[in-house]
C-alpha cells in the first residue's frame, strides 16, 4: 500500500466539498450550554451500556468542521482533537465513511490509491438520504461513532491514524450541537463492540509548514496499527483508558508545558471543566463500570467531615447509627405500590451465586425502607417505645441509565439515611424539619452553598410518601438549580403497609407516623460546581481535608535543613490551634511545583516560608480564594490563620449567595418566564397549588417549546431534549407576600402561594 | 372429626413403643458440645436456601425424647419444645409420621379414629428399614424436617396442635447429637416449601393434673387450625417469625415472670446462648435473608468505637480513607487465578437491572483487591508515587453455604481493607506487621481478648498472596479457636497481574510490593461470646456505648423530681471526664427493671441514686464485671468511676488472658494430641514446617478420626463432621525454644518450629 504523507500536496477539492456538506441542512437539535440529559442518545446508551469511560457535552450548534474548532475550544496543546467526516460513495466499491482530524487533507484520488481500490474510482460524496438511510444522520452531525447505526455493515470506516496520538477525541453523538470525548482506545473499543473494523490511513496536515513534516508513513491496513500500547483493542476497556489522572497527564505531558494547568475553562466548557478539576485533584478515578468511580482520599476526606459533622447534630436529636442489610427480598420491596413504581426500574438484581442461580432474586437496596420497616413493626409495641430514630451511612444503588455523572449522579453512591417512627403527625413533621435544617447548614455552614428550603410539589415527592421537604441548589455557569437533598413525611403509608403499631397510652392500637431524609455524596459535586475556577478546586475551609499547607522556599542558597525546624514550629502551632495543616518538605519538587499542586487541590491557605521570613520572624500566607497575600509574624501566624480561615469561609458563602440572589426573580407573567430562564435564572411565580398537576406539566411543556422556539429551533426534532423545559424546585418555606387577586402564572387561576422554578440537573 | 384431647385416658402403649423405637439402634453420630460445621448437612442447606431463619445446635447424643429432655434442657417456661416422632404404618392407609410435644399422651388406636381412618386400622411402628428408605434416617433421628426427603409423597405429617403455641420447636435435623430449633411458623413454611401439608391434631399430656386441663378441642384438618397469626403459613417468611426482640418476648411472656432473663445458660446450649444475648441485648436482629443481620445501635456503636480508634491508629502511620466501587467485572475478578479460586464459589453476581439483563454480569466485591490495584497502576509511576496507602470502610459479600451465624460468619459483612505498595519487600514487610499490631490491640486493649499472633501456614494463607499473618483468640466455652484478623504480605502477584509498575531511582522499571489486611464486625461477635455470662452481655469498658448508666432510685416516698437535680449533677461530673453516660430517668421503667435491663446490655458500671444517698452526698457504684458495690462520695464519684472502668477493662483481659493461658498447651508426643483437643486445649507443638503440606492434612484427618473413637462413634458415619479435626491456627511468632533434637509431632522429621494447633470455628 502507498504511503498517504504524499497526500498534502493535493487539490483543496475534497476539503472544501467537505465543508459544504457540513454545511448543507445541519440537523435541528437543541442547544445548551451545560451538561444536559443525554440519557435518550442511543450513543451515548450504548457507550454506557457498554461501560466505555466517555464524556458528552453540549456546544453551540456548529454545522461545519471549522465553526466547530471556533466555537468549542480545544486545548492548545493538541493533545485533543475535533473531527472532520466525509461520507463517499463508489459505484464500483461501495461507502465510505472518512473521519479525519480537522486540519487533514484530504485528495480523493490519492484516498482512492490509499484504499488500494481497483479499477475505476469515483469516490463521490454522498447525499443526505442515503446519510439518514445508513448511519441515521442528518448532515453535519456525522461522526465515527455512528458506525453503530450501519446495519447492513456495508460503510467501511475510514480513520486517520493522526487522530490515535490524541489523548481525547471529540465527535458528534448524531447532533451537532453535542460532542463525546473518548480516548483512542475506547473509540475503537467501541468500534469493535458494534461490529466495526477501521482502515487505518496516514493523513497529512492541510497548513502544514517545511517544519512540520508528514510523520513516517505508514502501511495501512484493515487493523489499526498505530502505537500497540494505544490502539490495541481490549477486552473489557482497561481503568488506564479511562480519564488519566494527573500522574498520567504528567507522563504524557513532558515537554516543558505546565504539568498541572487544567485544559478546559470552567466558562468555556463546564462538562470538561469538572471532569477535569475532579480528576486533576485527586478527588476522582474513573472505573470500568459506567457510573461507578471511585473515591480518592481527597474527596472522601470531605465525606468524612460531613459525617463528622452530621453524627454530632443527629446524635443531638436522639438519633442512633445503625446497619441494615443492603439485600432485600422481592416480596419486601415490592409491598408499598407507589414506592416500587418510584424505584423499580433501577434496582440492581443478584441472582447468582458462584455458579448457581439463587432460589430467588435478591434486590441491592435503592434505600432502605422496605428494608427498615419490618424491623420497625417487631421493635416498636407501645408509646413508650417512640420515637424510634435510626441512622444509617451506607452505599446504595440505583441502576439509571441517564448520561451518569460523578458524584451527581452514579449508579452506587454513599449516603446517609435516617429513618423515624413517632406516635404523631406533629412529632413526625418537627423531625422532618430538624433533618432538613441540617441539611441546609451542611450546604451553607459546611460548603458555603446557599440553599432554598421548601416543599416539593405532589408531583415531585417522594415515592410512597406523605409529604417530601428538599432544600435547593443553584450552579452558577450553567444556571441550573439541583436538588440538595430531601427530608420526607412518610404519614402512615408504610406504617399500614408493614404493620408498625403500637399501643397508645389508653390501650388502643395506632399506626405510627414516619419520616425517612438523605444526603448523598452529591453535596460534593455541588460544591466543587459553585466554588471551583480555572485553576481547579476552591475548598471552603470548614470541609477542607487541608487547610493550610506550608511550602518552604527552598533553594540552592536555602536548603531545606535551614527551614525544617522553623517550618515545624509553624506545623505546631497551626495544629495547637486544630488548624488541619501539612508540611510539605518533599524534596523532589520545587516550590512552585507545590504551589500549583496546592491551588489546584484548593487548599484554602497556603503558608510560604523563605529565607527572608526566617529572619523576620514572619511568614507569608496566600489565600486561595481571591489570592489575597498576606505577611504575618510568626507568633501570630496561627491565630491569623484560623481568623483567616473563618473570613474565607463566609466570604465563600457571601459571593455564592449574591450570585444565587442575582438570579432569582419574581416573575408575574408568562411572557417573562422563558426570558429569565435564558438568563440562567431561577423563577419564583404565583401559583395555583398542587393539586393541578396538569398545570405543572403544561409549564413543563411550553417553556420547552418556547426556549427552542427562542433559540430558532424546532420543537419537534428535539423531543428528547426535555433540559431547557423548567419544572418545580420546589414551594419555598419562605414566601413573598401574595398581593391581593394575584393569578397563578400557568392556569390563570386565583394563586395561593410561590413556587420556585429552574431548569434542573 | 374427634377431639383428641380425650386421648389421654388411652393406654400407654404407644408411648412405652415409641421411647423403645427411640432408644433402638440410634444413628451413630458425632458429638460436640459448640456450634459446629452443619453446612453439609442437607436440612441445614435447604433451610439456608429458604433463607428461614433457624438455630442449628450440637447436643449430647441422645436417643429418646426423655434422653432429650435431660440432656438438653429448654427453658423453664415452657415456651420451648423438643418434638417426640413416631413413625406408622398402616397397610390399608399408609405411612404416618407423628410429631408431638415430648410430654404428649399418645394412643395409637385414638390416633386412627382422630385421623378418621375408615375401616380396619392397624397402626404399626414401621422399621428402621422403611425409615431409611422413606425419611433417609436411622431411628431416633426422624423429625418434622426429614419430610423433606419423602421423595414418594406417601407421608402423612401429623403435627401436634400443642407444639404450635411454642416460641420454638426443637427437632433433629437427621441426627440425634444436634437439634434445630425454629418457629412454628417456620416450620410450617418449611414443610410448605417441600410440599408437605400437616395434619393439625390436638394431643393431650401425658401427666397432666386435675388443674392441667386439655385445651378446649380443635376440629383436626388438613391444614393448620391454630391461632392464624402464628401458624398460618406466609411467604416469605416475615421478619416477625424470626427470633423475637427482647420486645416480642415481653409480650409473650407477660405472667409475671422476669422480662429480661436468658432462657439459656452459657455451659448448656452455647448456640442457643449466644442467639439469646444478641438479640436481647438488642446488638441483632434477625432478617429474611439467610446470613444477613440487623446490627442495631447497641452492636453499631461499638463497630463505630473501633472504627474511631483504628482511624486514629493508621493516620500515623500514613493510611488514608478512600471509598472504590462494590461492583466488579468478571475479568477483573479472575485476573489473578489463585485468588479467585478462593473466592469465586462464594460471590454473589448482579445479572440484572429493572426488568432488563445487564450485558454483562458483574460481582458484589467479596474483598477489593481487583478493583483497587488497576487503579494503583494508574496512580504509581514513579518511586515517588510509594508508599501508596489506602484504606476503605465498606461491607462486601461472601455468599458462604457453611451455617451462617451472626457476627461469626455472615454473608454480607462490614469491615475494613488496607491496601497499600511499596518500594521494596522489607517495605511492605513492616507495614503487615504494623496493621497486625493494631488487629492485635484492638483485640487486647479495647475488646479484652488476647489473641496469638503468628503466620499463617502455606496451607492456610490468603489466595494468591505471599504470606498472611494472623491474630487467633480462644474461646473458653467451646474450646475452640477463632481468626481475629489477618494481614498479608501479597508479595509482586498483584503487581505482576495489573502491571503496577514504577521507574525507582535509577530509572529502572520495578514492580512494586503489596499488602493488604482486613478486621470484621466478627470482632464484636468474638467478644460477646468470651466475655458473656449467663445474665447477658459484659462489655469491655473502652467499647461500651454507654459505660456507666445511672439510675434514680425512685419511690412513693422519693419520687423523681427529689432525684433529678442531684443525678444530673452527677451526669455531668461523669461527662466532663468524657465518660459515656446515661442517665436512665424514664419513670415507665422501675428501677428493679432498669437494673436488669443495663445488665443484660453489659453496661460496666450502674450509678444507683437513692433518698439515702442525696442526704449523704454520695451513690452506689455498681459493677457488671464481678458484680462489686461499692459507696461513693459524689465528690469523688467521677474518678472513681474513671479508675473502675480502667481497672475493668484491665481484669476482664487478666481473666479472659489467665483462661486461655490454663488451654494452651505444649504436646511432643502425637498420643497426647487429642486428649488435649477434648480437654479444650489448643495444641503447640514441634513442627517440621509449612513444606509439607500432606502432614497438616494428615494431623486433620487423625484428629477427627481419633476424636470420634475416643468418644465411642463410627468416623465413617461422620465424614461431614470435619468440625472436630483439628487444624493450625498459626505459628506464633513468639517461639518457645526449640529443644535439640526435637521431631516434628506428625512427620517425626527434625522440628524446625513449633504451630498452634486447635479446633477451629
Amino acid at each position: 500500500m502507498e504511503d498517504m504523507s504524499d497526500l498534502k500536496s493535493a487539490t483543496a477539492d475534497a476539503a472544501a466539498a467537505a465543508d459544504a456538506v457540513d454545511a448543507a441542512d445541519a440537523a435541528v437539535m437543541i442547544n445548551d450550554d451545560d451538561l444536559l440529559d443525554f440519557s435518550a442518545n442511543p450513543i451515548v446508551q450504548k457507550l454506557n451500556a457498554l461501560t466505555i469511560p466517555h464524556v458528552t457535552y453540549p456546544h453551540t450548534l456548529s454545522m461545519t468542521a471549522d465553526e466547530l474548532v471556533a466555537n468549542v475550544p480545544l486545548p492548545s496543546d493538541n493533545t485533543e482533537s475535533h473531527t472532520k467526516n466525509l461520507f463517499f460513495k463508489d459505484k464500483k466499491h461501495g461507502l465510505f465513511l472518512v473521519t479525519t482530524c480537522t486540519d487533514a487533507d484530504l485528495d480523493t484520488k490519492e484516498l482512492g490509491k490509499a484504499l488500494k481500490l481497483d479499477g475505476k474510482v469515483n469516490l463521490r460524496l454522498a447525499d443526505e438520504e442515503l446519510l439518514l438511510e445508513k448511519l441515521a444522520c442528518k448532515k453535519g452531525c456525522v461522526g465515527p461513532l455512528s458506525m453503530m447505526n450501519n446495519a447492513d455493515k456495508d460503510i467501511t470506516l475510514v480513520l486517520d491514524e493522526n487522530l490515535m496520538k490524541m489523548n481525547k477525541i471529540h465527535s458528534h453523538p448524531m447532533r451537532n450541537d453535542a460532542s463525546t470525548a473518548l480516548t483512542p482506545t475506547d473509540l475503537l473499543q467501541f468500534l469493535k463492540e458494534v461490529g466495526v473494523t477501521p482502515t487505518m490511513l496516514s493523513f497529512s496536515k492541510k497548513s502544514s509548514s517545511s517544519s512540520d513534516q508528514p510523520l513516517p508513513g505508514k502501511v495501512p491496513s484493515s487493523r489499526p496499527t498505530g502505537d500497540k500500547s494505544s490502539t490495541k483493542p481490549t477486552f473489557p476497556p482497561k481503568a488506564k483508558d479511562a480519564p488519566k489522572s494527573a500522574n498520567m497527564n504528567k507522563k504524557q505531558t513532558k515537554k516543558g508545558e505546565t504539568q498541572l494547568a487544567l485544559k478546559w475553562k470552567k466558562s468555556e466548557n463546564f462538562a470538561m471543566w469538572y471532569t477535569d478539576v475532579i480528576v486533576l485533584s485527586e478527588m476522582i478515578s474513573y472505573y470500568d463500570i459506567s457510573g461507578c468511580y471511585i473515591l480518592r482520599p481527597w474527596s472522601y476526606k470531605i465525606w468524612e467531615l460531613i459525617q463528622d459533622w452530621f453524627n454530632i447534630q443527629i446524635r443531638k436529636l436522639g438519633v442512633e447509627n445503625s446497619y441494615f442489610p443492603m439485600f432485600v427480598s422481592k416480596d419486601r420491596l415490592e409491598k408499598e405500590k407507589d414506592h416500587v413504581e418510584g424505584f423499580a426500574p433501577e434496582v440492581a438484581w443478584v441472582t447468582k451465586s458462584g455458579d448457581g442461580d439463587l432460589a430467588a432474586p435478591i434486590a441491592v437496596r435503592p434505600t432502605s425502607e422496605t428494608i427498615m420497616y419490618p424491623a420497625f413493626a417487631d421493635w416498636i409495641r407501645s408509646h413508650r417505645d417512640l420515637p424510634l430514630k435510626l441512622n444509617q451511612w451506607s452505599n446504595v444503588v440505583r441502576w439509571e441509565f441517564k448520561d451518569p455523572t460523578p458524584f451527581l449522579r452514579t449508579r452506587e453512591f454513599l449516603w446517609q439515611e435516617g429513618h423515624t417512627a413517632h406516635a404523631s403527625f406533629e412529632d413526625a413533621n418537627v423531625m422532618v424539619r430538624q433533618a432538613l435544617d441540617l441539611y441546609r447548614r451542611v450546604y451553607e455552614e459546611l460548603l458555603a452553598v446557599p440553599v432554598i428550603p421548601g416543599y416539593k410539589t405532589e408531583k415531585e415527592k417522594f415515592a410512597g410518601g406523605h409529604t417530601t421537604t428538599t432544600v435547593e441548589a443553584y450552579i452558577p455557569i450553567s444556571g441550573r438549580a439541583i436538588q440538595g437533598a430531601t427530608s420526607h413525611h412518610l404519614g402512615q403509608n408504610f406504617g399500614k403497609m408493614f404493620d408498625i403499631n403500637y399501643q397508645d397510652e389508653k390501650g388502643e392500637t395506632q399506626v405510627v407516623w414516619q419520616t425517612s431524609w438523605g444526603l448523598t455524596t452529591r453535596t460534593i459535586g455541588v460544591m466543587v460546581m459553585v466554588h471551583g475556577d480555572d485553576t481547579g478546586l476552591v475548598l471552603p475551609p470548614r470541609v477542607a481535608p487541608v487547610q493550610a499547607v506550608i511550602i518552604p522556599i527552598v533553594s540552592k542558597t536555602c536548603p531545606l535543613e535551614n527551614l525544617t525546624g522553623y517550618c515545624e514550629e509553624i506545623l505546631k502551632s497551626l495544629e495547637e490551634k486544630e488548624i488541619r495543616c501539612k508540611l510539605d518538605d518533599r524534596s523532589i519538587y520545587n516550590p512552585g511545583w507545590k504551589y500549583a499542586h496546592w491551588e489546584q487541590k484548593g487548599v484554602p491557605i497556603r503558608i510560604e516560608v523563605g529565607p527572608r521570613d526566617l529572619e523576620t520572624k514572619s511568614a507569608r500566607m496566600v489565600v486561595r480564594f481571591g489570592g489575597e497575600k498576606i505577611d504575618v509574624s510568626v507568633d501570630d501566624l496561627a491565630e491569623a490563620v484560623g481568623k483567616k480561615l473563618e473570613e474565607v469561609q463566609n466570604n465563600m458563602f457571601k459571593k455564592a449567595k449574591e450570585f444565587r440572589d442575582d438570579h432569582l426573580v419574581k416573575v408575574t407573567e408568562w411572557k417573562d418566564f422563558v426570558p429569565n430562564l435564558e438568563l440562567h435564572n431561577l423563577v419564583l411565580t404565583p401559583w395555583c397549588g398542587g393539586e393541578h398537576d396538569t398545570w405543572e406539566e403544561w409549564v413543563k411543556e411550553k417553556s420547552r417549546e418556547e426556549s427552542l422556539q427562542s433559540r430558532g429551533e424546532d420543537g419537534e426534532d428535539a423531543r428528547a431534549a426535555t433540559s431547557v423545559a423548567a419544572k418545580t424546585l420546589c414551594i419555598p418555606f419562605s414566601q413573598p407576600e401574595l398581593a391581593e387577586g394575584m393569578k397563578c402564572i400557568a392556569s390563570g387561576l386565583p394563586a395561593t402561594c410561590w413556587v420556585l422554578w429552574g431548569r434542573s440537573y
